[in-house]
């Protein structure tokens, strides 16, 4: 049962919401620097093929995904034109299954994840290269050994990616740049010696900053968070969390439905714009409003700001998208879980 | 379709895991001190009406929760002998509709939420008393005024509740105690103006300090987690999260399959028995092995442990009961989101 509220006050919270202008507002940004397939949109910050259909309907045709699960949804919903795995993972057989409905590529860094995906009967991968961030990618020295086994094992590598993670929130522009730079060369140098046409890498940090890679891996632009707010990017915070106030207090507190279960607390507490955010409870926060606890009413609805879209949206069932007050639409958050 | 993997070695990752003996174990220990009825087991810590019927089934036969989901997941699994929503909520009429087939009270700390309960066919309720945790209850003072109401209206007030959530986790045990003393001697006094047979508070880490309540609301003592193992209580670590090494890095470092997203992060990273932490991503987390990487593959599993369960548990659909390295049931997370 989907329930159809008209107006936010009929939202039952906590509620995942998306100002609609402010999304719209993003994509343009996103798409005046990155048209097309200049972007391929990682479905992992939003994790709902609704919203994947939008960017798709724009002309981002390509996705990338960091869990099998993710491309499983989005093969479903028939958004497979050219879908990337931009993890590693020893569970492809699943993929290699859709690749009568869908283009699938995967991302392999040693020979145990290569051998994985030729035994699951994928039939393209790219050269993962770490360039700095201390997490998975094969050394730059390696990259070749890699895709000529790949290559000699019937495989098409379509090119390598490298993730610049570490670098997303150098706040100085100058300084992220100079350091993209630095990775993005290690990236070209792997790049010489496995060949094909993409260079994948990227992220909402350094969208424009990125200028060597051939395709930008971004999804939090869409939504935003106070985190990536916090930089000089034209990206503005389209998602939030309503809750309802349940409790009052004198002492110049007031409670709301919005807890731990609805919001990603690795980037730490949300941001509220009426006053300080106390603490977070598993179902609560206690909110001290800037003008003191006269002016609310139980039953008062507010909006906390997240400080990591990604996985606060994969607390949800849906994001609602709305414009002002009024209801537009229900995106199911359809990709969650593994 | 649900999976039915024998070993933990076929459960997908990454995957919720409970160790059946230390499961088992916890509940031995709190039985020992909270029989029966004297423990009312919170099932905001566990969600899932599986794990509820274990307890059920010990002869805890009355839950508290923290969500009318929780309530109404609980009425529809057959287990709706006692159910007390712990919480404040304007959203009760849903409970209200399920009067026929549960017994439901409901805490109200305001002349709205009352109103709520009234109008939403609640037929009992308990008056909810800030005792010094800065979030839902009404005052000491006012607390008979709103049972008077409440009577009026013709609900049947059951005591009260109050919940000094606020020293959980005070280290010291002598002082814990004191500080309990003082925060009971609140709820008592309102107790005193309120009537009725319950006095309701309490949790994991009060559960033995406490003995002013006639019932403890204690669920996290399950599954337990970092944070409360850090404290001197009989509980031991029964819940983990299961991953798969996807990378290796001869620089020194592995990566497994288990992320924020399968984490709860509020009180900060897991834990890992064989080394260190270094950062969690979405899908990721980064591991520096104490004995280098020398010993580890790709495909090798291994475990967290949460540092705070509650939220662990509500990003997952399901947890694995196993024996060694057998699995020996499947529960059902069916009481997440609202």
């Amino acid at each position: 049962m989907t329930p159809s509220p008209d107006t936010i006050d009929q939202l039952p919270t906590p509620a995942l919401v998306v100002e609609q202008s402010t999304f719209d507002a993003n994509l343009a940004a996103m798409d005046t620097v990155l048209p097309g397939t200049a972007l391929r949109p990682h479905v992992k910050a939003f994790k709902s093929t609704a919203l994947a259909a939008r960017l798709h309907a724009d002309g981002h045709t390509g996705f990338c995904a960091a869990t099998p699960r993710e491309i499983e949804g989005m093969v479903a919903a028939g958004l497979g034109d050219d879908l990337l795995l931009a993890n590693e993972s020893l569970d492809v057989a699943r993929l290699g299954k859709l690749a009568d409905q869908a283009q699938i590529t995967v991302a392999v860094d040693s020979d145990t994840t290569l051998q994985a995906a030729i035994d699951g009967g994928i039939l393209s991968v790219l050269i993962d290269v770490e360039v700095g961030l201390p997490r998975c990618g094969c050394g730059v020295d390696d990259a070749g050994r890699l895709a000529d086994a790949a290559r000699a094992a019937g495989l098409e590598v379509r090119g390598v990616m490298g993730y610049e993670g570490h670098l997303m929130m150098v706040d100085d522009r100058a300084e992220r740049t100079d350091r993209v730079a630095d990775a993005m060369t290690q990236l070209l140098r792997a790049h010489e010696t496995v060949g094909g046409a993409i260079v994948s890498g990227g992220g909402t940090g350094t969208f424009d900053t990125n200028t060597w890679c051939t395709e930008i891996q971004a999804g939090s632009y869409t939504l935003m968070d106070t985190h990536y707010d916090g930089l000089d990017l034209p990206f503005a915070i389209a998602a939030s969390v309503l809750g309802t106030v349940i409790s009052i207090s004198p002492k110049g507190w007031i409670v709301i439905d919005v807890g731990l279960k609805s919001l990603g607390m690795d980037h730490g507490d949300p941001t509220w714009p009426d006053g300080d955010v106390f603490f977070c409870s598993d179902e609560h926060t206690t909110l001290a409003p800037r003008d003191g606890v006269a002016g609310w009413n139980v039953g008062d609805r507010t909006r906390l700001l997240p400080a990591h879209i990604d996985p606060t949206v994969a607390r949800h069932e849906a994001m609602w998208l709305v414009d002002g007050e009024r209801v537009v639409d229900r995106w199911a958050v359809d990709l969650r879980h593994w």
